[in-house]
């Protein structure tokens, strides 16, 4: 593998996937290629055939590792990921290189020299759109124009699924009497997904492409209710001011385990340093809450926040490439004293830096009553609405309540605001909410915000598991994204108790993953089963290096198999260690379809027929057969 | 603590839980005292009011530990625990106390010599129902007798929620707009649990109380949807033969945790003597599958099984105490060829030994024409059937089939014969199920099994992530609580893997503790939401030690704290950790409350009356109050 051994490059994780492989798919309308993984699998030995074998197809893996899997590739953190989308984005000729970066913000950290050894070796000027034009997604989708981005996610969304589906349906009808070619959920598009559906969906509004023209080393992705679920991970420099090597890597490992987008919760000191490293080696969509950087600026005075500032800041970032805002803009005036009786008042920090603001000053909320302004600067550069839920619920006592439900109705006006513009938008949800009450939220949301997509914290499903918030969160989190929720923000352990490590962050994305899994298989998402089917089929036939390689997480389902039967041989041993080598179920049922395949029991009917004379003969074989 | 330190002791966990006291609850029917844990709680500290505080009431929580939490009892693992259901079976008169053990293998282990280190030190001869008598709580419940167990039940099952409903609502209004008094699910009572309720739930066979006359050590507990979700955690013997004290300690740790029941799923050697050392220090039910028993007398050669030898296995087990028998009656040799095609076939181990059974011999399933003869063994000692779903499916490919659901109509069939005899019986479930089709399994167990309790392993909602199986299946749990699901059978990080060890096991207890709690307040039963109000009042309030022991793992959740904020300073800062000293969006939540309190600003209306005349008021005040 050539892989640069600095010590910057040496802080990353780079290990590719276990038999897993890099493969790039062309496009046919654009001149583009898919990153995606393929695992490939070992024979199925067929017992009771004299050791004969077929084949396994390999699996095609939706891949959000981006290029640091790939060991073909060089990659110098502080030279950054090659620029994937730069040629598409200057092909459209709407867009101009700036002289120099426009926040006052921006220049001052740049001219400041104390900063040298900080900052991002390589700084390209800025990209924003030619006067009077609009470059975001939504803005061509809506004049007809499939770009390279939508053909990029159409072929990766269908994860090459077109060449399995054959095979799929094959094994369902073998495997799974009513589930061969069953219909999809009324979510999700009944064949597989083209360039012109992507289009139309993010001309409807109903999905978001979040590529900043600033950001065109990511690679893009959708968000959507007719597409795959995806989740978001949250990251932000340690109290312990951890290396800015160390900040890129926290990136990287999340989108290793398969977080589709990042938001950078940085606070302090030189996050707007740290932003640019981030960006520059991000694959993947990054967010951010602008309103907390703008915080920083007055000293954590929230009193003394001003429209000037906050408009310094949202163009700061859109020019280094952040490609989604969450924005406040729902939390009004009159809604705050709604959170006054609450158990748990206001959870959320934007919501709550407003909230203070509004007091205050007695005004409303300047988010709020400046938002088209704000569509104004999204649009110049592509970056996208998440409107933020700054009265969600913190606790299972205050769900579904007045104030939530309020600042939704509003959250909805402003996707209108937004859609006026051509600006790409995402609504944010909760947070703390009791399985009973979680469908409303998600109907709710679809009648105010017409369909723009939900983007959900969890909810937590109970109060009382602190330390196991990842667990409580991710069973409402597979709830609301089977009922349409289009991407899921992550939980960790730590929720509530402390900052995350890196193993917590892994537990987070991992544990979302599958809510976002369960809820596409739930909906049934083409291809989604075809990985489960794949896993299940090597479980079945002990290929355990297969089932480990299929899995979410290859490294521990390895490391636990281990613990318990070390060695080679047991990864080909044809028992488990549930069950130990004088019995096992699966042993047993393959003996049990042996039988039947043999005698052509397969049928009820078959069976009662077959079954006398076939009786004696079995019995004089003593049922060696089985042994 | 008064605490012996005999080697066998030592290695029992004894600790008590943290700010919390056994309290012992007297019954108004008979003669008992409930055991519960009592959590104490600090006062809140009201800011801006000079420092005052007011008490927050102390909170009850379902204690399944039994008495190794309580630290004034003294417990000698060879002694066994106090037989607390002694007199309650004898003040009855249907049971008379036998000369020797009934079963041939009993008589042979126990004449023994090899064995009698092994040997339980104080086996006391079995009790059996006297000729023509039937001693199963059902029976009694027929008859309109409210046993001790059942008023027992009653009061545990309230959680003396009675003395905090009112303070419950108090703050539920003043908390939580539309959830004040919310009505509860169909599934629950309206008010409190009352022993005839607990009667008519039994008679009904809505509900199991699973207590074997041979273990009076149990603590009562119920299984019905119509009360607490309950959950099983399996425990065995592993493959590095540990100590017996250690196999006691492994279902003490699990019912510290939570478990409601324990099934002992240990093979091998010396599974009779292991099973009586656990009985006896087992302050809940015990469940096992005799076919494994069974199996191991035959040396793993499933079609050597016999009637008679699987007969003498459940009276061993009946007179050692064992409170419920999953048995597999309902693999059906026409049932067997429909496995064939499915994608991984048998999984159960139960099921796959009865299907070699079956075909090795070509008869009917010897569990299913001999159903009516174990009945008169189950009603002797009123041990429960736990129906076992030989045929569950193994993956989500293989869910809601036909195999599946012949299977689960013969259980039915299989219910009505129990319930003639006045049988206790609950219903297996499965198993791999994905979202969209887990409600047609609860629908379709209440059609055939005519509300009998339904008990169900998981279901995984995706195969894709080994290593992770206890959260894809909390998932499936979580919901099929809600549904009506009784029981929810735990599974492990190490399912599919290898075998638990004490982390695995306490991991997964935890999340299901989590699954059951989730269904609970989703149900509405009365007072689940209480230990969420409180613990979330307490996270408000900043009160971490109390956030810490309201907590399902109060450990991990003060570790997980101090690796950020150690020290005791860090557990009284009025900050959290995500937040840091000069922002956080709690304490102003509490200081929008204050100001709004202040200032009668609770409702919008008096908001905007209010508002102006404030506005300068505060703004004088450079808005200080608020720092």
């Amino acid at each position: 593998m050539k892989i640069e051994k600095t010590p910057e490059s040496s802080v990353i994780t780079r290990t590719p996937f276990p038999a897993s492989r890099k493969i790039y798919v062309p496009g046919k309308l654009h001149n583009i290629s898919v990153a995606m993984r393929e695992v490939s699998l070992h024979d199925t030995k067929i017992h009771g055939r004299n050791g004969a074998a077929e084949p396994n197809a390999p699996v095609t893996i939706y891949d959000t590792s981006g290029p640091f899997t790939d060991p073909d590739l060089e990659i110098d953190v502080k030279k950054g990921l090659p620029q994937l989308r730069s040629e598409w984005i200057r092909a459209r000729q709407d867009v101009e290189q700036l002289d120099m970066i426009s926040s006052q913000y921006g220049q001052q950290r740049l001219s400041d020299s104390k900063l040298d050894e900080l900052r991002f070796a390589h700084i390209s000027k800025p990209l924003r759109a030619k006067p009077g034009q609009n470059v975001s997604q939504l803005h061509y989708a809506k004049k007809g124009i499939i770009t390279a981005e939508m053909e990029y996610i159409a072929i990766r969304e269908n994860q090459r699924i077109e060449q399995h589906i054959g095979e799929l349906n094959g094994k369902a009808n073998a495997l799974s009497h009513q589930h061969a070619g069953h219909s999809f959920g009324a979510n999700t598009p009944k064949t597989f997904i083209t360039p012109e559906f992507v289009r139309q969906e993010v001309a409807a509004g109903r999905a978001v492409i979040p590529v900043n023209i600033n950001h065109p080393e990511s690679e893009p992705m959708i968000i959507g209710r007719n597409f795959l679920v995806k989740i978001n991970a949250n990251i932000g420099n340690s109290a312990v001011s951890s290396s800015i090597e160390e900040e890129v890597e926290k990136a990287v490992w999340a989108c290793r385990w398969g977080a589709d987008t990042i938001m950078d919760l940085s606070t302090g000191k030189n996050i707007h340093e740290t932003r640019e490293w981030i960006i520059r080696n991000s694959p993947v969509p990054i967010g951010t809450v602008p309103i907390y950087q703008a915080l920083e600026k007055v000293n954590g005075k929230a009193e003394d926040l001003t429209w000037e500032l906050f408009r310094d800041t949202l163009i700061e970032q859109a020019e280094q490439g952040v490609d989604y805002f969450t924005i406040h803009a729902g939390v009004l005036l009159r809604y705050i004293p709604l959170t006054a009786k609450r158990l748990t008042g206001i959870v959320s920090r934007g919501g709550s830096i407003m909230a203070k603001w509004c007091l205050a000053h007695h005004k409303e909320n300047f988010l709020y009553t400046h938002f088209e302004d704000i569509c104004e600067i999204m649009k110049a550069y592509d970056v996208a609405f998440s409107l933020g839920d700054g009265l969600r619920p913190g606790c299972i006592a205050d769900a579904n309540d007045a104030a939530q439900f309020s600042e939704l109705e509003t959250l909805g006006e402003l996707t209108k605001i937004a859609w006026k513009h051509d600006v790409q938008t995402i609504i944010e949800g909760p947070g703390h909410v009791p399985m009973h009450l979680i469908k409303e939220n998600m109907e709710k949301q679809l009648e105010h915000c017409q369909e723009a997509p939900f983007y959900t914290l969890g909810p937590l499903t109970t109060d009382i598991a602190p330390g196991y918030d990842h667990i409580t969160s991710a069973i409402g989190a597979a709830m609301i994204g089977w009922f349409g929720t289009a991407m899921l923000c992550y939980v960790t352990p730590k929720e509530h108790l402390g900052l995350p490590n890196k193993k917590d962050v892994k537990d987070g994305v991992i544990t979302y993953k599958i809510a976002a899994h369960a809820a596409d298989l739930a909906k049934g998402h083409p291809g989604a089963q075809y990985r489960d089917n794949a896993l299940s089929k090597a479980r079945f036939e002990f290929r355990w290096e297969d089932q480990f390689n299929l899995s979410l997480d290859p490294d521990t389902a390895r490391e636990f198999h281990d613990e318990t039967l070390p060695g080679e041989g047991a990864k080909i041993a044809h028992f488990c260690s549930m069950c130990g080598p004088n019995f096992c179920s699966m042993k047993i049922t393959q003996d049990v379809r042996d039988y039947a395949e043999e005698n052509g029991l397969m049928e009820e009917s078959a069976l009662v027929e077959g079954m006398q004379e076939k009786a004696r003969e079995f019995a004089d074989r003593g049922s060696e057969i089985y042994l």
